[in-house]
């Protein structure tokens, strides 16, 4: 659906799709919507999903929402990390975040779907087996994160017209993005206590993709081959994950177009920290390829039914 | 000089100088290079800078090495992070870490300039004002840096292929960089004490730029108006250094073409980190601009002449 | 198979398809080759294909080729544009140029194709409308294309170097492409005569992506709307081509990934001339999509099969 | 000056000037332009820029014009091209089209300069020589265009964020690009006779560099020799127009951030035509670079004065 657009074809504004989809676009009708859909996928703006949302939820109405309005559990965070109180509080409780590895058994009952945010995807994966089994010393915790482009949506800004974004490498959003609560949460709840750590945003000039790199210190001595059975045991059976051994490391172009978290580690003697690497395609397994992840285990379809893409390489 | 090349025009291989300059490429030959210069630039690989070093220095010539050959003063650190013994150790006392910023008295008195790497460069300029006022745990830093792609040099590999390099962002050689000792070692004469920290190197899809970001924890509490403070003091009448103050942050764009070195910081009260920025044009104050600047120290020549570029923004 | 490369596992060679494909490259037996397909692929390097695409034939297989080695109808085309004598001509007449939307039924019944160049495919398919309507002044015929860096292949050339490659653009091998015969063949074909035109390739600082951009004068007065009756009419029903109509015109973003081939045309009354756009992913329509999509042919499978992507946007 | 940001820095809206200009934008005061100026650039729109020129001039003011505004010489021409009646025709008349290479002695004399846009200068300067000569078949002439996306502007548009305009290339304003004019007046001029050719432009993944591909046939036999004969006497002496003898072709990155332009040539005996490739900076040779050089020839100084930049490669 299509506020503006309605009646217009879906292709005259996504061109990828002529030939291939003759939708158009409709307006939105709430009870239209609820009763010729299984699943809503809901892709508004952080602040303005809950007014939509809330309502389809009370027509009955399952609902994949990939905006931040119900990511954070603790209404209070809302107004210093999005500057607006949270319309709904009550509807906090019951959204399940939708990250499938580690929480699959909750999604699928879900009818409140709180599609991770893509650095948070990224972020979360990359430590949870360490999180899990409290292995992380958390003060020592740095997530220093980059992504490309289109992470930052669709709307026009200088910073990232092509002249004056490509050819460049910058931090932005520093000390305070908005997506460090969420993967502050998740990580606090694997954990058994909220951790507070660093996370900067560097920006990337190429279009898709998300590297993390995570710097931690143990909280008791392991070698390389403890930490990579350690990962291997806590996503055995997981399709998207893939770990890549030494000496492979992730780069976002293996992960491009697919809804894949590629992750390495290294563990560096000299300074006794583990590095461990987590690459994303962030439009995919950081929005629309993780939604779709959802709803197939909601649906109770084949978790990797219409995300088996391969990276377009080169 | 070129062994190759001798006899070629320069801009025949380096086609940005045609019309500008009419010079050939000359075979080497160490008397009349003594002979007819006051300084000579070594622009060799990394161990076999060496070899051609030593007898110049013995004929009498001033040398500004752009190798890695001069850099280290212990010897023993060569076979670790080069992978093989130094051949003439016992010049790399007097060798001089050729970075003005912290050792212009050195550098104007010297005949042989170790001119600096360039991720050290600006890792070393991001951390100095806090290394010297004695403020850092050490254990502490994190050194998250990304390169363009020109730092790789002009050798072909797959790894810089157009198609396998653009349109990617990818970490490595992790964890053992071998420009990490030349930062412990000229951060831990700041210090007093040599440090141990971790350094991870990222490729940007771009031509060329170094951004550094550094994660340090102090020693000592302090106001983030106490830190600008220190840094202005430190880096009071440098002309390639400029402190970018809040909101503004670094960008290799900002230095791309330039000697500058663009810095800034912000204070993360939540996390009690000091994140430092640190950008700089890997080709110009990470190697030729900075021996540049060095020969101008050493010949009493103004110290910005032949570097006062503008970035060609966009 | 890979002579190299035997026993190791495809996916460390090509990363995206970790946790994907399980093979193992095996070294070439021709009869196990033989016996064990239906079709061969064959895409070794033009001049080396045909000493392994004759004994296949010889042994009973069927061949798709998609080297150069058997797209020309003249031995003696060989020696002027490929610098070798053709080492098996007695083969060239039964080879099948492999381009569906001109030769569905040949194809269907060949067991010898050779597959198309990348920009043979988007210029033909530019112009076989006004070819084979007899409606070309073929004197005032030019084709200026332009070609993202993957059409080069994978080998290492300094001119492919990112640094030496990105943010730059270029023409090359000016006047006398190898693709040249091709165009000309087949239009000729078309046309009732062999024409001779001004073809001249650029090289654009992206991955994938051919655009093709044709300069003809009719022998006779036609509208705009003429000519998109005409194209419509000749491409009508083809499941790969699509025309986009004023005021949009083709960009390889659009078709990168994808089978497709966008056309569009403008009739510019002052000069009198009619400018055809035609765009593919050379590594698509322009080579491997295109083999498969022969193969559907020949298999008598659904020729979409495995073909209907869309274009990964942004 | 600025409007909307006077009493700001310069240096925050144009970073690349911090630490090197401590200038802060004005207001504009006509008055005090013309008394404490010897020259005034006037940067504004098309359509704009007139309105502020003609008082300039009237108060005694040298203009140096970088609109299209006074370039055009047939007042009839700007209601066709730029969709709007020219408010002070009188002036065309006395304006001179700054191209140095082309009306050194008028530009020098001049108090109104019509400085030229990006693609005519490159697409004048490539054909000048044949035009002078009186060797053109006019009617045979396409100029393919490609440019960097700065020629655009700093207005942001949708077809130029980046994650739509990398990767990508695609022609656009076809086939009514408003820099026609300009190069069928100014080519009419040395030919004796206006023509009426085709020009297309296309958008190239990078920020700087305008390559055009001419195509011409001509009204005489000559050989490639002659040709390079007859373009090293027309251009005999010009520091900024540099010939690039085969095997060598123009590349944007050669002329990037300089003022030169670079131009070669080929006969191509197959198809009789004559290929020339011209490459510029579109924002130095194409835009202010230009301006700086007919302002030196008005001040009658040195015309390479300010403008001997080396292309920063890689």
């Amino acid at each position: 659906t299509s506020t503006t657009h309605a009646g217009r074809a879906v292709a005259d504004f996504h061109p990828q799709f002529t030939g291939l989809i003759d939708a158009e676009f409709s307006t939105f009708d709430l009870h239209e919507a609820v009763e010729k859909t299984d699943i809503i996928f809901c892709a508004l703006p952080h602040g303005k999903s809950a007014a939509i949302v809330v309502p389809l939820l009370e027509a009955g109405a399952k609902v994949i929402d990939l905006s931040a309005d119900f990511r954070l559990k603790e209404a209070g965070l809302y107004p210093q990390w999005y500057n607006q109180e949270h319309p709904s509080p009550h509807f906090l409780p019951e959204a399940v975040y939708g990250l499938p590895e580690l929480k699959r058994e909750q999604i699928s009952k879900a009818r409140l779907i709180a599609n991770p945010g893509c650095y948070p995807t990224a972020s979360i994966l990359a430590l949870a087996p360490l999180a899990k089994a409290k292995l992380v010393d958390w003060k020592s915790v740095v997530l220093d994160a980059k992504s490309g482009v289109s992470g930052a949506g669709r709307s026009l800004k200088q910073a990232f017209h092509f002249p004056e974004c490509t050819e460049n490498f910058k931090a932005y959003k520093v000390p305070n993005h908005q997506h460090i609560p969420e993967i502050e949460q998740e990580l606090g709840i694997l954990a058994g206590s909220r951790p507070c750590l660093s996370f900067t945003p560097h920006l990337v000039p190429m279009v898709r993709g998300i590297l993390i790199t995570a710097y931690v210190r143990l909280t008791k001595e392991l070698t390389e081959p403890d930490l990579w059975e350690l990962y291997e045991h806590f996503y055995e059976g997981e399709s998207f994950i893939r770990l890549l051994k030494p000496p492979r490391l992730p780069e976002t172009r293996f992960v491009m177009g697919t809804n894949f978290c590629d992750l390495s580690l290294r563990y560096d003697q000299r300074t006794g920290r583990v590095i461990v690497f987590s690459a994303i395609d962030n439009l995919v397994k950081g929005a629309s390829g993780q939604a779709v992840q959802n709803m197939n285990i909601i649906c109770n379809l084949p978790e990797e039914q219409g995300l088996k893409h391969v990276a377009p390489l080169p």
